[in-house]
């Protein structure tokens, strides 16, 4: 499996490369030469860079030093919907990730994928078998219905573009409550992350965890402690100052 | 780590272990007396048997031949909020898993755990990368908002209890469809399960469709048939024949 430096297929000079990914839309990638040019490895991504998915494979994309192209799908005009999209990432969702021939969708699927087709990279899940179970506990529960009241009012556009100051529903609050509720059993064992050391499960429930802190909720010092760490995180603010388009709702 | 014949902690001879199974429900497991006299793993289940998630560590347990208990904590009282299950569980759902002093819950984070604690037993997921990818785009996504809609209005007591006429709303047809338009992708390869061979994300993907099927939908032929052959399979007739108490909403 190809890794940083041994990236398959031609080798693409960097302006070059630049100006492809600079108009690599969803558009030209229907043109099989674009497609063909491009390298082993890319990321299908919403256009505003706010989901909070793409973001975990993002980071752990760069937690790896792996060489990715990515391609904007637009949400907003339902790209992801698209014959071509839709029938090679099976679930029609981004994030999905190309490897070679390979289409992968789901962020939890990808980040496993990169972690078994990537093994001499840096891991981005715990190698202890206990913590990375909590781990991956963190990371399904991060993406169940138990956070969708948050997810819903507090959408990751909120943190990107415009704050919202509206009241959380009683639905809301009763998610804002569980997840502090969880985060404080999780970091109960007192140390700076989740497990031993940062895994991408601390990425995804920091990045929950914005929803309700940027948009004003008061929150305990050490869960804001806590995320202010994650956030600092050099891959997680290559996402956080990228340059986003003027947003569109959908 | 232990698997089936090599139970740590005391053995429970077959009777007293009917019998404690029997009286264990999650009012019984505050006495520390009965936790301890449990064997090495214990599966924390609803009580009706219906989570889809406790069904798929339920077969995956069952296919790896693993011995368990299982404890029933009554949703429909809300013991899933008690403060020993929601600190022990940390995100106060069910199913959880215990192994010996550790306990994690969400279904697809057990699945893995038990992929790796008990590397001698046949396998849930695929063997090869890519199919084992595959399947963990498929259980990601059926645990996602996509299939909510269906979620709610073929909820699984349908499936065991009483079925129902009710006509799906707009959003549950449009989850309906893609729900079909997805599992024909996967199984347009031609063969009989998503992968080269069945993985527990057959089962869980035989779920979803089943609470369209159970109610009456018309489905493709090759869907229909590859549900069936699923449902046939003999760890998913275990849980579909369990004895279910008389169901209470919740």
């Amino acid at each position: 499996m190809a890794a940083l430096g041994t990236i398959r297929g031609p080798t693409i000079p960097q302006a070059d490369r630049a100006a492809t990914l600079a108009r690599c839309r969803w558009d030209d990638v229907r043109d099989g030469d674009t497609f063909a040019r491009m390298s082993d490895l890319t990321l299908y991504r919403d256009e505003f860079w706010i989901s909070p998915y793409v973001f975990s494979c993002d980071v752990a994309l760069r937690e790896k030093g792996l060489a990715y192209d990515e391609v904007s799908v637009a949400l907003q005009r339902a790209e992801q919907r698209t014959e071509v999209f839709a029938s090679g990432s099976v679930t029609a969702r981004v994030p999905a990730l190309r490897h070679g021939d390979f289409v992968v969708a789901e962020s939890s699927a990808i980040v496993e994928y990169l972690e078994e087709a990537f093994p001499e990279t840096p891991r981005v899940l715990p190698t202890d078998v206990r913590e990375r179970a909590r781990a991956r506990q963190v990371m399904s529960w991060i993406r169940s219905d138990d956070t969708l009241p948050i997810r819903q009012e507090r959408s990751s556009a909120t943190m990107f573009y415009e704050r919202t100051d509206a009241v959380l529903s009683a639905d809301g609050a009763r998610a804002a409550t569980k997840l502090l509720e969880v985060t404080t059993r999780l970091l109960a064992h007192g140390g700076e992350h989740i497990g031993a050391r940062w895994s991408i499960a601390d990425a995804d429930l920091a990045f929950m965890l914005q929803r309700l802190i940027m948009n004003g909720a008061v929150v305990p010092e050490r869960v804001r402690a806590y995320v202010e760490r994650v956030w600092q995180r050099p891959t997680v603010q290559v996402f956080v100052q990228r340059e986003r388009p003027a947003y569109v709702a959908y």
